[in-house]
């Protein structure tokens, strides 16, 4: 146990994630002496509602980090390069939210139910994208198992991931389209309501989005394998909150749907939901909130036979994809 | 061509399908000379406007078809399988949109782009279901030119493809969403607005649903090639009309993306949206209403290299998937 103080920053505090990363520390008891919320010049000077009462918010600069032991970053790639070298010089240990340092060889990318290890004596710890974070809950225990060759990933992603500004965009143009009003789009390329887009991030040389190759980056990344095999197509659709994806494993060993979904059972950060008979399979409307991921449709594979598995999940992206994996990662550093 | 004169019965003539056949009929100019609308006991005895002017709908009964020379059924596989046989024996060639008979070894399952000469001379023919329907416009010329090994999908489907009542149910349910009141399910299994369902058909033993076992049947059948590897998960998404896939592929030949787009560009009933730099790909925006699938996304796939393409597809389910596809079923027979 740390002997000091826990003084926590939490820069980016009045988004969409800094609020969950908020309700997290609350919800898991994680005991903090001083929280310290951040924000950039416009959100600076206000207060906020937290679940620790009402908090003053500050304008992030130089000596925001002096005295401070750990800092959750959700304020965007761009902030966090900004500030990271700031909080770090400054003793800080930083969880950074954002893709700025996810590639970086030194630098750690971590879930803690998959590799918490890695965590420990690092300056700086990057956080996973959600998309990529709510496929590995389920993937990490089939690795272990069966060593996972191929991974194919079909996303339905919500709009949320985009922002609260986007899920706003959702909402309020649904209205439009409903009343025969004019729907209009900035947030999105096109208008949502009612469609599908997909093309999440930025085109690559390759054809691939940003989005979809991240996965691809990430999970052999985190799982420390290279010769994993893995694609993806990201497609955002008209829901609000709670990313879902349509999975296809080819496996190296031998494996039996019925045992996988047992091994899912017991593995952490996840709910197996998975009964046809009952219509018990994951969705938005029963994963957004939730801590735990939701795992079902798990079949063997019509492709792969008894090397593969098909399988759908739906996690919430603001807290496993996110504020909880970000605070989850604190706890893990508090209890070293 | 046919010597007489060309009598159309339309089974199901007021339903969501019916009225695009009539659409259809009107736009691709097919000459018939006289055209019965049929429909259930409860719309018998009404009229309805049509393009070719208001029409009166009578209650089909077991003389409905004498004299008729083709009939299209859009009116569920119950109902089908009552009324083909009755058709049949009056003489009438059916060209069914239900699944009732496309499983059928001695029934044709056409789409005319792939494999028309299989309607010739058959008294019933079948339209394939309206997912393989889209994903086959764009497999089938990849197929004959690079060998179809395996192919992977997931689908993004409308509300429409669960019938009229099931779409109305989509926009009613997010009007009370948005005004905060209770959001009630009938159609679907579960509340649709700002939800998705990976449930559509009943579950098979196996663990797929039928939706999804139609793709791998179908396909096999419509391509005539066992040998292909196809799985599929089928997820209802709130959209209005037009389903989207993602599709990986494996070929058995080397394919280039570049060389396969340009494939597509020439292949009928195709419309190739891909151009990532000018955010164009398909999308049930700009998919609904129209004639030709969609394709875009067109990449080489990051798991089987130069033996593997990615692409995704949005088709009008309601033309291509049934309608449009019936109709042009006919314009084949007709023009024998």
């Amino acid at each position: 146990m740390l002997k000091h103080k826990i003084k926590l920053a939490i820069l980016g505090a009045t988004g969409a994630v800094g609020q969950e990363v908020l309700g997290c520390l609350k919800k898991l008891n994680i005991s903090i002496d001083e929280l310290v919320l951040l924000a950039s010049e416009r959100s600076g000077g206000t207060t906020m509602k937290t679940p620790f009462g009402k908090l003053n918010v500050r304008a992030v600069n130089e000596n925001s980090f002096d005295g401070v032991n750990f800092a959750i970053f959700s304020a965007g790639a761009e902030r966090s390069k900004q500030w990271a070298p700031v909080a770090i010089k400054a003793g800080c240990v930083v969880i950074d939210n954002s893709s700025a340092f996810r590639y970086q060889k030194d630098v750690p990318l971590v879930i803690p139910e998959i590799n918490g290890e890695r965590a420990r004596g690092a300056k700086l710890i990057a956080n996973p994208n959600c998309t990529t974070a709510i496929a590995a809950m389920a993937l990490w225990p089939l690795h272990k198992k069966y060593k996972l060759k191929k991974i194919f990933v079909a996303t339905y992603q919500a709009t949320s991931g985009a922002g609260a500004q986007a899920m706003r965009e959702l909402l309020d143009q649904t209205k439009n389209f409903l009343n025969d009003r004019p729907v209009r789009n900035s947030k999105f390329v096109y208008p949502i309501p009612f469609n599908l887009i997909p093309h999440i991030d930025v085109f690559q040389d390759n054809g691939y989005t940003k989005e979809e190759m991240k996965v691809a980056w990430e999970m052999k990344k985190m799982f420390g394998d290279d010769g994993m095999q893995i694609s993806c197509t990201a497609v955002r659709i008209p829901t609000l909150r709670a990313h879902s994806e349509a999975i296809v494993i080819e496996t190296e060993k031998s494996v039996n749907s019925d045992e996988a979904r047992e091994l899912l059972r017991t593995a952490p950060g996840i709910e197996v939901r998975d009964n046809p008979s009952q219509n018990l399979y994951p969705m938005p409307l029963t994963a957004s909130g939730k801590y735990d991921v939701e795992v079902g449709r798990i079949r063997q594979s019509l492709i792969f036979g008894d090397r593969g598995l098909e399988f759908f999940v739906s996690g919430d992206q603001l807290l496993r994809g996110a504020a909880l994996n970000a605070v989850k990662i604190l706890q893990l550093l508090i209890s070293q």
